[in-house]
């Protein structure tokens, strides 16, 4: 099973580079892992906060093919502990799912076709984080995931 | 109200270091914060691990006055949105609380001890994150909370 990010803007602070590029090569020795990066299109001028969803909302949808999975991190998605997150990952794996595709949004969120395509959300925490910092998160959960399927020390130390 | 932050282990990753101290001078701008790095003893040989934890928590707790308000951040602490947590700080800062030390353990968590002294225990998501990951996460929801408060964009942007 392919595994990939598909983020709405640049990773824009060297910190935050950094940290996603350390999780990224733990994550590769496990999982056939691959980042999309979108364009955010926040500075483009005369654009309404719902049009910049609608045409970020397409150039997600671009990226994916009638066989893919989506899964959507949105604060309405299901809350899972790091365990449980393990064990969806692993059911997808071993039910056939050829690519699932995680979506981190812009500033301003999903584009209702978005949400109409997607076949499932996932949430982080109850609390609000920045989409930036979602990644970071969201990439040592993945890592963590693939340490918990192998029954590596990782999740335990 | 001052706010501290008591943690055990030093932050040892550059990047890690530079996020800290971004959401740092942040939330310097609106409340009085101060860090407090406490050594972890994870490679002290000869220790078992609930020594380990025993010892991390009498250096705790030497930094923990009668009057202080202490605050774990804990698997097993209660769940909050940003919003509701930014009403805690704000509930705690209006009703006389002058020092409310938020604590993040090392790597085998809290002795008894500290569990007996703790007036409140919070936790970030139901997912595990990495103990230095907390102290990154958690600040940024310090300076979220007071952006909360004052009413700014921050939180809505």
């Amino acid at each position: 099973m392919k595994i990939i990010l598909l983020l709405v803007g640049k990773n824009d602070t060297s910190w935050l580079r950094s940290a996603v590029e350390t999780y990224e090569e733990r994550l590769g020795h496990y999982a056939d892992y691959k980042r999309v990066e979108l364009p955010e299109l926040k500075s483009v001028s005369g654009m309404s906060q719902q049009q910049i969803k609608d045409k970020e909302g397409e150039a997600i949808l671009k990226n994916v093919k009638v066989s893919d999975t989506l899964v959507l991190l949105d604060e309405r998605g299901t809350l899972r502990t790091s365990e449980e997150f393990a064990r969806y990952i692993e059911k997808h794996s071993v039910s056939g799912t050829r690519n699932i595709i995680f979506v981190i949004g812009g500033a301003y969120g999903f584009s209702e076709k978005v949400y109409q395509r997607a076949d499932d959300m996932i949430s982080l925490s109850r609390m609000t984080f920045p989409h930036q910092m979602v990644r970071l998160v969201f990439l040592e959960q993945l890592y963590r995931a693939h340490t918990i399927i192998k029954g590596e020390p990782y999740h335990h130390k």
